[in-house]
Parts: C-alpha cells; sequence; structure tokens
C-alpha cells in the first residue's frame, strides 16, 4: 500500500468515525425524548393532568423527525465509507435500535393519551398507582438500555433482560387485580378497558428496551442472542430448502 | 475501465442479483409462515380447538430463523456486494420487513396461544365471530401488503394504507362490543380481557402489514412515506442542534 492509499484509509476511518459519533449522538438525544415522554406520561397518571400532550406531541413528533434523520445517516454511512464487519454491525445495530425507540416513543404517547382521556372519567386510584409504578420501573429500565448502549457495555444490556422478566411478572399480577376492580365494579369496564391499552403500552415498551439490549450485545460481540430456541442447524436448514 | 474490471463489474452485479433473489425468496417463505399461523389461529377462535398450537409452534420457530437468517444474508450483501444507492434501499427495507414480519409472527402466535386458552373457557360465540372476522381482514392485508412486496408494486402497496384504516376503525366498534359483553355479564370479564388481547394483536398486526407497505414505497421509490407531519426543516433543525 503506498503512502497516498494509506492516507486515504485513514482519512476515510476518521470521517467515518466522526459521522459514527454523530449518529450515536443523535440516537441519545432520541432515546432522552422517548424517556422524558414516558415519565412525564407516567406522571399524568398520577395527577391526572390533562395538559400534559401539548409537551408531549411536541417530543413525539421530534422523536419521529429523528427516526428519518438516523435512518438517512445509516444508508450514507454505508455507501459511502463501506463499514466493514464490526464496523458494519454496530451501524446496522443503530438502525434496528431506532426502530425500537420510534415505537417505544408511540407507546409513550399512546400512554400519555390514555392518561389524559381517563382524567375526565377516572379509574380507582389503587388502579391507576398500579399503573404508574408499572411506568416508573419501566422508565427505569429504558434508561438502563440506553445507559448500556452509551457505555457499548453488553454486560449491563444482559441485566435488561432479568429486570424486563420482573417488570412481565409485576404486569400479570396488575392484570389480575384489573380483573377484579371490572368484576367488582361493571360501571368501571369502559373506563379500565383504557387502563389495560396503558398496562399493554408499558409492557411493550419493556420488551423494546430488550430488544435494544439484543442489538447492543450482537454488535458488541458480533453474537446474535435473539431466538436462542433457533439453532444453527435450524438456519442451515431453511437456507438450504 | 479496461475489460477486466467490466467483467469483474458485471461478475459482482450478476452475484448480486442472485443473492438478492434468494432474499427475497426466504422473506416470502417466512412471510408465507406467518399468514398461516394466522390463517390457522384465527380458524381456531372459531372451531376453539386447542390442537393448533403444536403447528403454529413448529413454524414459529421457523419465522424466527429466517429472520435470523435473513439478517446475515443482508450483512453479508452489504459487506461483500457494496450495494449502491438504489439497490442498497432494496436491501436495507428487506431488513426492516424482516423485522416486521417476525413480530407479526409473534402476535399470530399469540392469537392461537389465547383461542387455545379460551377453547376451555369459551366468550359468547358472537364475540368469537367478531374477533375472527377481524382475523380474516387481517390476513387478507398482510397477504396483499406481502404480494405488494413479491411485485414490487408501490400502488398496490398505497391501498394497505387505506385498507388498514378501515380495519383499524372495525377494531375499534369491535372493542365497543367486547365492553357491551362485559357489562352484561360480569363473570365473562376474564375470558372476555383475553379475547381484548386477540384483538390487540390482531390490530398490531394490521400496522406491521402497512409498515411493510412503507418500506416496499421507499424501496422503490426513495420516498420516506413514514412520519408525514414531519418536515424537511423539522429533520435539518435536529440535524443541526
Amino acid at each position: 500500500m503506498d503512502l497516498k492509499t494509506s492516507d486515504l484509509n485513514q482519512h476515510i476511518s476518521s470521517q467515518f468515525n466522526e459521522e459514527l459519533e454523530t449518529l450515536r449522538t443523535h440516537v441519545l438525544k432520541m432515546a432522552g425524548l422517548v424517556e422524558r415522554n414516558l415519565r412525564t406520561a407516567v406522571g399524568a397518571l398520577e395527577t391526572m393532568d390533562s395538559s400534559v400532550m401539548v409537551s408531549i406531541e411536541q417530543a413525539e413528533q421530534q422523536i419521529n423527525a429523528f427516526e428519518i434523520l438516523v435512518d438517512r445517516e445509516v444508508m450514507n454511512i454505508i455507501a459511502l465509507r463501506q463499514p466493514a464487519a464490526g464496523d458494519l454491525r454496530v451501524v446496522m445495530a443503530i438502525s434496528k435500535i431506532v426502530r425500537d425507540l420510534e415505537r417505544m416513543g408511540d407507546e409513550a404517547y399512546k400512554v400519555g393519551k390514555l392518561a389524559s382521556e381517563l382524567s375526565s372519567d377516572q379509574p380507582p386510584a389503587a388502579a391507576l398507582n398500579l399503573a404508574a409504578s408499572l411506568g416508573r420501573q419501566v422508565a427505569d429500565l429504558v434508561k438502563r438500555a440506553v445507559d448500556s448502549f452509551v457505555r457499548l457495555d453488553a454486560d449491563e444490556a444482559q441485566g435488561v433482560f432479568s429486570e424486563d422478566k420482573a417488570i412481565d411478572s409485576d404486569y400479570e399480577s396488575s392484570l389480575r387485580a384489573m380483573v377484579t376492580f371490572m368484576i367488582e365494579d361493571p360501571r368501571s369496564i369502559g373506563r379500565m378497558v383504557k387502563l389495560l391499552w396503558v398496562f399493554r403500552a408499558l409492557e411493550r415498551m419493556g420488551d423494546h428496551a430488550t430488544n435494544i439490549s439484543e442489538q447492543l450485545i450482537y454488535a458488541v460481540r458480533g453474537k446474535d442472542v435473539r431466538h436462542t430456541e433457533v439453532s444453527e442447524s435450524d438456519i442451515q436448514s431453511i437456507a438450504d430448502e
């Protein structure tokens, strides 16, 4: 390799690093907005303050803009820098993580919307508190998943999986409590069904947080930890069919 | 360009086309499994046949294996063939579509599981029929989204959007009917909540079908049709911050 090519490669590689850093910054800002919207929406479950939707809607639009922006940046990096194996894995993982963040944004928006609808037709405080408590757990999980992404910390990402299992279990027992509330007061069924959707949205956000951790582990270790029930021979047999 | 380089380029391009064809075939097989699982699960809502889970589980494992396989193929194509703008767009769209198909597979699995749980504690036939009817609409929508992907037909993909709106509206009115069923017979609330999750899963599958169509339109036309409320200046302002 002559000097010129080597300079060029170094130049490309430093540009790549710079662009990757921009990409990471944008993902982080996007994740920050998602977490903020979730915490605002969860707060509204307790305060029954319907005015939160103004700020939630504004942030939601920014979240969506970030999805489009990051997708474009991913395309440009791949097309112009042609990253090799490890770098490509990081870029592809970011492209997937952004998708999960956008979905989480949708779910946070949904929680805010439902909270604000419920403010004029309130379920029992005990039911709302259960939802808010699960919401805070989910917000902490989201933060943890995002932090592990910032530090590219695969061990921390592993912790997200076990925490999500604890959330799933709280989710299930909360649902049983909701059914009891409904049976005790059938007139509350309409609003309680709305609260069921809140629980569902929160549970989905937990799943998206684990998706982020799966992608991070893949990016860092090159190991696909999704679908651990699928073996290499399963994959080979469908590939060869 | 000398003859040798041109030969090499042609060789790379024909290899690219061959690999892209394999990729498309795998996505189609995966989509076929998702549609089959959905139709089986929806059928079980009417027949209350709990034995369907054996075949659904087997297909679900294949769906997951396809996700891993296609993701690997996407990585390999990008790393080895370094596709240019239009080709890269198609490959990136496929990487996103596969994610939606896998989620649809999860939702179809959920519907099957709920149908089989409900077989021993059945909701009113009228309620089950509403769910099955929505399920058939969604299965048709999934088929339509996949067909438009096979033919790379962006116009057909547009049709998916309006059809999904019709499904959302049927979903909303079905939910109102479910609330009525619960109020009329509070003892049914437990099983009716399970049926609510069936409706939710079906509605989510409709959303995933529209995601597939959005990706297809992006691949074919190079136009991002997600988040139409986001303007170019919105994107510019967050990029420059």
